[in-house]
This record gives structure tokens, C-alpha cells and sequence, in this order.
């Protein structure tokens, strides 16, 4: 699939257009109820050539489109709070919610191919973009996401007519810039980037279609007609009950070593020796902090643990010190109804820290494979394929932003908790603390424990390991969890 | 009330402040859960000098708080898609749910400040500013958010010893920027400006408790304990079925003509006239769009009229030949549970247009005292108040922005109404467009006309006023709005 095998001479006659298009219009219209109500999530992204009547095209969609179900999102430099993100942050966020279209002008790929462009030997660096991009369209589209991409294709010699006509008319003069005609003049050497881009994310699940965009009346029947026959057959598909497969790739290797849990550590610690070394590594956690904001790199530590393992308690002694604007803490509790029309991870990755901000989760997306397994709230499909997804998470923050990822898993016995749980019953201070779902978690033990196991075996990589606070003895815990912190902020560094 | 006024020499003695300070923190932990629990929103700001322990303080009060339950916001310079906005814009998007803290170090008043010390003659547009901050913080007052600012005040010789003290640690050296220096030199001209604002601002709804903060202990007791003092006396009283008054301000003049509705205009249109009219208007709209985003002067569009008036194909009219990076729909359906959680305007405001942007309301804030009065979703004080409140919101919009707004009622006749639903209910292509909540409607029509009418009456002010457009001829009606859109625009160029 190359944009220099396409046919341009292409053209589509002005009345079959007229009364092709008046149909698919209607086609679409009724699709995208149809769509609404099966809570089928769309993404349209609209790419090609400056000129090549990417706004022209997106109109003629919306033309047939209730505002009410779409949104368009017009693609332009990223502004101060995007560009200290991953690259696609911005574009999680503006991903659908379910049974909502989703019109991109200009998307990911525009922003990608003009970074890599500029590199001197762009292969290597591309390929890994695209696989990063492969990935989020992936797990969109295993979430159910039909995802529609095009390009508009047109020759040098006609982008410079268009840009010199443009220049004529005094409405659009303003609009063709200095930084536009550069682009023009490096029309060739973009064009192995950008086929480069269309054979590497060119998949099943995600298709591009290359458009021949000489002629727009052909233009915009073709992307027309390939919307709709696109969605007419998901549509179909979904009333027929035949959901779209997963295209779940090869599960990722876990660490080889098992991760055991411990309750509590070798050695003794008293309460005393505890608070003392606290203080000191509080200092230490402070300056590192410093360091970290000056240098913009930023930090996740991520807090899971059995219920009144403390949690709480450990995060407020890990920040004693830290300067409140460099940080912030994300409590998660279960996803609201808003939240349930996303894909999973969007409200996690929505959090994720800028560079120099540490984030700290108190709870986190491992949710999805313990709590949410457990209680069968994600079926099983859905949390075996979170092992994975969560791993590339995972790794494309680490890769895109040079910044670190910390995991806790807090251990408990089971003695213990009771002994916290009786305590926090009996205290009228803490007694807010403790629900009946603590109680009736707590019955189900097991279950979790195998989740946990399970857990610590897939996700813990080389790049993001789990490590486990023995925290019988929460003083020692609090201890373990601010050396770990720091000892991962200094590689960092 | 003045910082000059202030007794600088305060000091906290060391042991009796861990013990007060102790003590209070106990207490805000307590309180925080029992706003909670009563739904009580809360905002705390912490204003003062550079280097006055604003950061240090702000630390001091989370410490006593659960993560859960409260948001910090630092302001720091605004984004770019801030500074397209209003000033307060930014801060109305982070206003605090129902039962949250919100905690601002520095805020709405830090800008104000800098930017207006940097006028010649700041005393008249100080004063002008301090209003439309007293109305931002009185509707949220009137709303039920308790609001506490604190300014920390030291002497320029103070300041100096600080900035320098930050110099000589390597850790801090780097925060005190040349800008830092400036504004200290700055510090005698920032005095009166600061207390023109406190001057200005120190309102019942939201008073200002200035800080003698020469002593970090003193200082932080006094934010503490008026913190949980302010807050104890208002969960009192909310406990005991006092709610807090609304400082509703005297009642906007309304336009003193009565705003007459007719449901169709003198003289005939055919269809194909009104056609013929419509394709030269619409090019004429592509071009004033064209002028506004060059400009960056936004406009505001708010549709409202009866079921079945024609919002839908008129809008569509509208923009038929608009480019749509330019400019969106906002559908506004019943508010969401998420946005129960806030004032009622904050879901408006936040879709408001940045500069250049053309931003089109499918039915609006007047909900408010249309739907929600007359299906009693808001009590009588409530849309009583909101008539005020939306006039202050348009007029903030268009005073911050140099934009306009264009409000549309599209008035139908019963018959007509009658005719158009019975069309829908039998066309298969229109049939989802009526449900039973239309017919349910239409048997309220009179205390709807009555609604609409005091609506007209009380908010069709000189700045933005309402355009009545007779929609029984729909054909009529699109040429009308357009009509209307043009002459504004081209009175904002």
C-alpha cells in the first residue's frame, strides 16, 4: 500500500455525485443512531497533503451528522500542558465514549510524521512510533472501537496550485504561510515517511484508506462510501451478535522470578529506629524531589495492598516533606458512569504526571485485574487482556517521557488486618474507616490472593517491577516504601 | 482593612503551637468528613508575598486532609487555551463539587494583581475587576460554597532576607529568578494595589483574613484556626437546618420594552425565496467567519424555542458553509450527576468560545429558568437568582472578550407545533425525533409561556439582547437567524 499507486485521475461526474452523495448522507444519518443505541464507539481520522481538502471533507461528514453524537477535534501543535505528555496523551483523551463518533482532522499521524521527518535516519525511530500507535489503536478497538483512517492524496504540482489560488483569494491568503509552503518544498522527502507510516499501522483492526483527492467530488464519495459500508457492517455484526474478535497480541513475558510475599521482614525494627531513619530519608526524599522538578521527570508511584494494610499512612509519610505543587495524590475509587464509556485505562492515564510532577495513585489500574476480576465486573476476556495493556501503558509512559514507574503491593497477614479491622471498629476516630465491604472483601481472601499472585507474575518487567512492602509492621513499611521511592528517583537521575 | 494595619511582631511560642496545631489538625480531619457528608463545597485560597510560606502552609493544611476529599490547585501562569479565555474562566473550571475542598495557592487574585500594578492608573480598572471577582465568588456563595482567602504578609526587609537565604542553598537557588528579584523591587508599588483588592473584595460572602506571616507559626495557626473555626460554625448551622442566605444583589434592570413573540413576520416569503437568500447569506457568513477567527473575536450563538420550532435545521443552515475547525455545536441535555455536583453554570461556561471561535448552544443556560422552573428541578430562590447571575455571566463574557452573543427564542404556534409532531410521529425517517416527554411538554405550554416571557423580560439586556424569530415559516426563520448572526458579527469587527 503506497500513496504513488494510486490512480489520481480519478473524478467522479457531477450529477451521479449529487444524488450518491444525498443518499449516503441519509445512510449515515440513520447509522449513526443505529450506532448510539448498539453503544458502538467511531473514530473517523481525516490526514493528507496541506490543500488536499481535509476541512472540505470533514464538513461534508458532519453535514449529515446530530451534533449531539459526535465531536470534532481539529488537530494543531499541542499546547504547554499536551507537550509535556506522552505524544498521544492528548488523543486518549479525546478518545469516544461508547456510541459516540469521534471526527479527528488531522490526528496522531500528522504530528508523528513531521517529528520524524526531521530526523536524519528516520526508519529506526519510525518504526517504533508506529508500534506505539498500533498499540493504542489496538486496545481501542479490542475495547470495541471501530477505527476509520484516511489520507487524501494530491500531487506537488496540483498542492501548489491550490496554495497559489489560496493566496489569491484576499479570505484565504492569511492562511497559506511561510511554514506551509516550506512544507511544500519538502513534499518529496515526506513521502517515504508517510507511506512509511501507512505499511506499518496499516492493520486489521484500524484500516487506512488512501484516497485519491485530485478530484473532490471523488474524494468525498469515497470516503463517504467507505464510512458507511464500514460501519453498515459493524452495525450488522453487532445485531447479528458476533462482536468483533480481540486481535489480543502475543502475551508479554513476565519476570521469570516469582514475586513472593512476605508479611513482615527479616531483621527488627523498632517504632524508634523507624521514625528516626524516616526523618533522615524525608530530607533526602525532599531534595530528590527538587531535582526531579528541576529536571522535569516525572514519577508514578502506584499503591496496592489488602485493605487497612496502610496504605494511607504510608503516603502521608512518604510526602511529609515533598512540596505540595510538585506533587498530587489520585484516589480511585470504582469508575462512575461517566467514566464506564471510556475505555478502561483512560481515567489513569488522564492523571498521569507531567514532567517534574509526581503522581501518586492510592489504588491504580491494577483494579482491573484484582477487584474488578474478582467481583466479575470485567469479564474474563477483558481482564486477561489487561495484563497486557497495562504493560504497554506502562511502557510507553517510561519510553516517551524518560520518567519512572514505582509499584507497591502492601502485605498483610490475614491475622492482621483483623486485628486492624476490630481496632478501627472499636475507635470513634477511625471507625469511618472501615465498611461493610471491607468485611465481605475480606470473606474472599482467596480469591484475591490468587489475583494477586497472578498480578506480580505478569506485570512485574524489568522496566516497572512490583515491589512488596512488608507491612505487618507498618513503621518498617513506611521505611521500605521512601528507600524504594528514592533509590528509583536516582537511577533516574 | 489594610496590610499596613497588620502587627508584625506576632510570634506563636514553639511548644504551644505543636499542641494547638495538633489539636487542630484533628479537628479539620473531622470536619472535612462531615462537609462531606453534608455537601458543603469549600474554597480555600492562600494569597500572599513571594516567599511569605504560602507553599508551606498549603502543606500544612493537607496534611490534616484525605486525598480523597480535597483538590490543590497551584496557579502558575495560564495555558495557552487559558489565555483565550476570560480570566476567571479558568478558575470557574476549578471550582470544587458539593462536599470537596478546593485549596488554591496563589489564585484569581495573584494575576489580577500583577497585571494590574502594571497599569498606569489601576484605581478605576481595579475596581471594575474586584466586581466581577465579587460576582464570581457570590454566585458560588449564593450557592452554598463556603469561601476563606488568607493573604501572608511580610516586610519588604523580609522578604529580601528570605530571597536571599533561598539563594545560598543549592537546593532552592535556582527558584529565585531574576522575575522574583523584580517583583520585589516592585514590593511598594504592589502594596496599595493589594489593598485595593482586599479592599474591594472583603466581602460576608468571602472575607479575607490577612496574615502576620514574619512567624511561620503564628502564621500557620491563624490560617488553621480560622480554617476550623469558619468551617465548625458552618457545618453548625447546616446541621441545624440554617443554610446560609443567598446575597442575591438588586435585580438586574430589565429592557424596558416587553419583548413581543410572534410566531410569523409581516410579508410573504416563498420557500424558493427564502432559499435564493439563504445561499447569498451563507457565503457571506464564510467570509465575516473568516474576519472573527482572524481576529480571534468570539461569538456565542444560544438557541432556545418550543419542541419542534426548527433549532436543528436552522443551526444546520447556519453553518452550512462554515469551516468546522471554526466552530462547534454544544447540545445541552439534562445535566449529568457529575455536573449536579457543581453550580449550575460551570457546564456552560466551560464550553464557552476562545477568541476566533464561534461556539452554538442547542438550548442553553436558560434551562435554568425555562425546564427547571417550570419541572421544579431548581427551587423558586434558585431561578429567581438565576436571572442575575446569567446576566452577569454574559456580561463578564462579553466585557472580558470583546465577543458577542446572539440569543434566538424560535416561537411556534400550538397549531403549529401540533402539526410538526404529528408529521414526525408518522415519518419512519423522523420518528425518533419525538418522544413522549414532547407531548408531556406541550400540555405545560402555558406555564411555559409564562417562563419564556419573564425570561425575555429580565435578560434581553442592551448588551445581549434577544432576537425573537418567527418560525412557523421555517424558510423565514434560517434567513432571520443568519440575518441576525451577520448584523452582530459585523458589529464586532
Amino acid at each position: 500500500m503506497s500513496l504513488e499507486k494510486l490512480d489520481l485521475t480519478k473524478t467522479a461526474d457531477a450529477e451521479t455525485y449529487q444524488k450518491d452523495l444525498a443518499h449516503l448522507k441519509e445512510r449515515l444519518g440513520v447509522l449513526q443512531r443505529t450506532l448510539r443505541d448498539q453503544k458502538i464507539p467511531v473514530i473517523i481520522l481525516i490526514e493528507g497533503w496541506n490543500a488536499s481538502g481535509i476541512t472540505m471533507t470533514v464538513h461534508e461528514i458532519i453535514q449529515s451528522l446530530d451534533p449531539r453524537g459526535f465531536s470534532l477535534h481539529a488537530i494543531e501543535r499541542p499546547t504547554d500542558e499536551e507537550r509535556g505528555h506522552p505524544f498521544l496523551w492528548r488523543f486518549w483523551l479525546r478518545t469516544p465514549p461508547r456510541g459516540r463518533i469521534a471526527l479527528f482532522a488531522r490526528s496522531w499521524y500528522s504530528r508523528a510524521i513531521t517529528e520524524e521527518m526531521q530526523k536524519p535516519s528516520w526508519e529506526k525511530s519510525l518504526k517504533g512510533r508506529a508500534a506505539r500507535i498500533n498499540n493504542f489503536e489496538r486496545q481501542l478497538a479490542d475495547d470495541g472501537t471501530v477505527i476509520l483512517k484516511f489520507f487524501l492524496h494530491i500531487t506537488k504540482e496540483e498542492q501548489k496550485r491550490r496554495l497559489e489560488e489560496r493566496e489569491r483569494n484576499p479570505l484565504t491568503a492569511w492562511l497559506v504561510t511561510p511554514s506551509i509552503w516550506n512544507l511544500h518544498h519538502h513534499y518529496d522527502d515526506s513521502l517515504p515517511v508517510i507511506d512509511g507510516f501507512v505499511e506499518r499501522t496499516d492493520t486489521e483492526y484500524a484500516p487506512w484508506t488512501l484516497v485519491e483527492a485530485m478530484d473532490r467530488n471523488n474524494a468525498i464519495l469515497r470516503v463517504y462510501s467507505t464510512i458507511v459500508r464500514t460501519l453498515e457492517k459493524r452495525s450488522e455484526a453487532a445485531r447479528e451478535g458476533r462482536p468483533r474478535k480481540g486481535k489480543q497480541k502475543d502475551l508479554p513475558k513476565p519476570s521469570r522470578t516469582v514475586v513472593h510475599r512476605k508479611t513482615s521482614a527479616n531483621g527488627e525494627f523498632t517504632k524508634e529506629e523507624c521514625q528516626e531513619q524516616l526523618s533522615t530519608l524525608q530530607i533526602e526524599m525532599l531534595e530528590i524531589h527538587y531535582l526531579l522538578f528541576k529536571r522535569k521527570i516525572p514519577l508514578i508511584i502506584a499503591y496496592e495492598g489488602w485493605d487497612a494494610a496502610g496504605k494511607g499512612g504510608n503516603i502521608t509519610r512518604l510526602t511529609r516533606f515533598m512540596n505540595p505543587l510538585g506533587y498530587y495524590v489520585v484516589p480511585i475509587a470504582a469508575p462512575t458512569e461517566h467514566e464506564k464509556e471510556y475505555h478502561y485505562l483512560r481515567r489513569f492515564i488522564k492523571h498521569f504526571p507531567r514532567g517534574g510532577d509526581i503522581a501518586i495513585f492510592d489504588r491504580s489500574w491494577y483494579g482491573r485485574v484484582l477487584v474488578e476480576r474478582v467481583e466479575k465486573f470485567a469479564s474474563e476476556p477483558e481482564w486477561q487482556r489487561a495484563y497486557g495493556e497495562i504493560n504497554e501503558m506502562e511502557d510507553d509512559f517510561l519510553a516517551s517521557t524518560g520518567g519512572g514507574i514505582v509499584k507497591f503491593w502492601l502485605e498483610i497477614s490475614q491475622e492482621e488486618q483483623l486485628r486492624r479491622f476490630q481496632q478501627r471498629a472499636t475507635d470513634p476516630l477511625k471507625v469511618y474507616k472501615i465498611t461493610d465491604e471491607d468485611w465481605r472483601n475480606r470473606e474472599k481472601w482467596d480469591k484475591y490472593d490468587d489475583a494477586v499472585d497472578e498480578m506480580l507474575a505478569r506485570t512485574s518487567t524489568e522496566i516497572a517491577p512490583w515491589t512488596i512492602i512488608e507491612s505487618d509492621n507498618k513503621w518498617f513499611a513506611r521505611v521500605k516504601a521512601l528507600k524504594t521511592v528514592i533509590a528509583t528517583a536516582e537511577n533516574l537521575l
